[in-house]
């Protein structure tokens, strides 16, 4: 049985689920995710930020170019009209990690979740890309939905970060 | 100092780097990613596998359409002649997750790891999308490089799964 | 003398047309096409659907997705907020065929005959492709606008299944 | 059973199949489709083609565009470096229709039957877009591969046009 | 200080920047560039004008397709429902060129100058590649935003052609 | 007559010229070009240089990624397997003016002019965008191709940075 799976109809076939009635609201996500490196990699990316800033530079373009491909890539994800994008970094030393955080909004007739987790994702994945050189044993994860607001469905918090009355998407 | 950076020039610039004097040897990556969730959306998907398996048939069409579109997604990867490309999955049903695995190979003058972890990724985050209506706190992670074969700087084993003998990407 | 051909402008030259000043009201659009192959083919695909239904599951998705690309696909076609699409086979062993039906509906300034027709289109080639190692002589035809609903010109009907009173797209 | 379609593995999943063992040959494909439309609108494009040429012209670049994304819409083919990509058409008044032909050649390790189908369909899916406000009931079909050569499955013909010694794709 | 670079946040890191609360309003850009060439070059793109007008007929959809993906290829621009697009060219045998015009309108939340200066530009690279066999050192000069109407920064001339009454975009 | 444009068959259509018989050779190309701008804007390009090196960091992705489109947009080229990609800038304070460089290379059938073209037009292009809020007067011009060395043709230098001895692309 699988109803609760909108994307699937009572037939089980995949379909994009139709939002033509819905109203056009605000709404917004925020996704966060992490990539765990060696010190070193931590190091050279750190240091390669306080030059010139590449990496993250290049990883924030990707993630920012991804947001807007997500119906290509994400296939009963709906083309959408976005309104703002914007993908942030943060160098963990403790835990060696690179955060990434996209929050995406639009007024429009569906939410931006999965906008935003695919701009997380791939500008983890560039990361990778540009450190695989000297660290291939990277890993992705944490990779979740921090946030949500506007739609029928109401607002939703699934982070330390954010409490129920929001902060800035 | 952004030595051992390959994808950034002695200026600490982003570059494509060059391939061209490179031998066309055969190359295989595989990857491994999993989405944590809820005992009640493993069930979904499971049923839904037994009666049309539509959730892991879609995620795993977008893993692979996903992995001929790496070059587009990551700003410094090389647009390559993919010989081979599959996703598969796992239901994890002590822990709640779904496992993907994505093996690529091909014939060529670089490897093809961000192809795999590309692949992986996609796969992974329309699992999250076919799901989400049911589940918006499932997290994606866990994505590395598990295994990789040929090129000059040799084998790389990175996964309980694979021996130093390999195994069949 | 071109008139007629609103693609074309007074000299005859392409010219994506202007739905600017267009009123957003709700369209839909259906699309039918076939496919026609061998009896063991058709089985094939049957037998394939009773145990993993892969053939038609892959074919739904390949149209779904090129409903979305139809603007980079077509030209002059305008690019769409689209609100739902659905693609459905039926398989008529009395002929020998595998019928695609792909629904589409916006809220929007133009029509979504193109993405309908589109996305038969491209069901109906994946269905070719995963087919063709034991049948190259598969044949598509019938491919054609069945119904359209919306907009200043008026509904239309063209295929049995529809009277003038509609259904469901 | 799913023996033969080799686009599923043993447990019938789609899997992008392994090309990289094969040798690279030189290999042309040849396919032709057609679309009927009223007297008056083949009237149109015959007089715009006196005139400028632009809906066979257009539709004959929308043809070559789409081969090199063929890939991107099919979903298990491969990525291929193409070498020559040609899209003609024919007007046959007898019969009321354009017939459109496209052939594809490169020197790779699997074949660009697919290509020289996508090819034909979108080029004649821009005719129906470019005539669609004079005609609606305008339908494509005979859409199919018409002649293949190279590689390991020997040479094929499917087409009145071309004889066993060929001719020139 | 990046003040003034509104593509650059207060850190001067890249963003897509909000445009959700803007209001939907008629937008109008219009951009021009030129390509200077050899009068063999030119003469060989006129007399295939008179017979096919093919160089031209293969700039102006080239420029209209680049249109549409103008998000896709410039990293912080918004995808857009776009209203109306036309390529159109001038023979400017005095100095040896080819002008380009690209005219762009929507209503929407943000303008379309970059649309406008992407069409113009691919559709004079395509001119480029089509002659280049006959002519490498032609050059592309002159790409100037050259009218721009709607949007809360006011109409904006720019080009002798266009006085402050405006003109037909 | 329309000989010498080898993208025009004998009856002046548009047809992807055939390479399957071409060597593979080593190529390379060199493309240039300029965005004319007020002192105002330069200097906030060099402080954000100085502080971030945001804009150029973002153009010069841009135009890497764009250099693999190519072949999505300009309609004869053919997809290749590129093999090193760069773009790079220079600050030209006595003329206002931002300078983009970008070399391509591959081991090939078919020449890389138009992908170094393209990679030079999208940057500046991103130049224009990320600055356009501070200067709508910006004007691209002087985009050439400066350099070209392998294939049938021979090498060809049109810029007087590189003489007959070449220099590094």
């Amino acid at each position: 049985m699988s109803e609760g799976l909108t994307h699937l109809d009572a037939q089980g076939r995949a379909v994009m689920v139709d939002v033509t009635g819905k109203a056009e609201t605000d709404r917004t996500a925020v996704a966060k995710g992490r990539i765990r490196m060696s010190p070193e990699t931590l190091r050279a990316i750190r240091s390669g930020t306080a030059a010139k800033g590449d990496v993250l530079a290049v990883a924030r373009i990707a993630g920012i170019m991804a947001v807007k491909r997500t119906p290509e890539l994400i296939p009963l994800c709906h083309p959408l009209p976005l309104g703002k994008c914007a993908v942030d970094f943060r160098l963990l030393d403790e835990t060696g990690e690179v955060e990434a955080v996209c929050a995406v909004s639009l007024r429009g007739r569906t939410g931006v979740e999965m906008e935003a987790l695919t701009g997380v994702t791939v500008a983890l994945l560039t990361v990778y890309d540009m450190c695989k050189a000297i660290d291939k044993r990277m890993e992705l994860g944490g990779i979740h939905l921090a946030k949500k607001t506007g739609g029928k469905s109401g607002d939703f918090y699934n982070d330390p970060e954010y409490a129920e009355d929001g902060g800035d998407a």
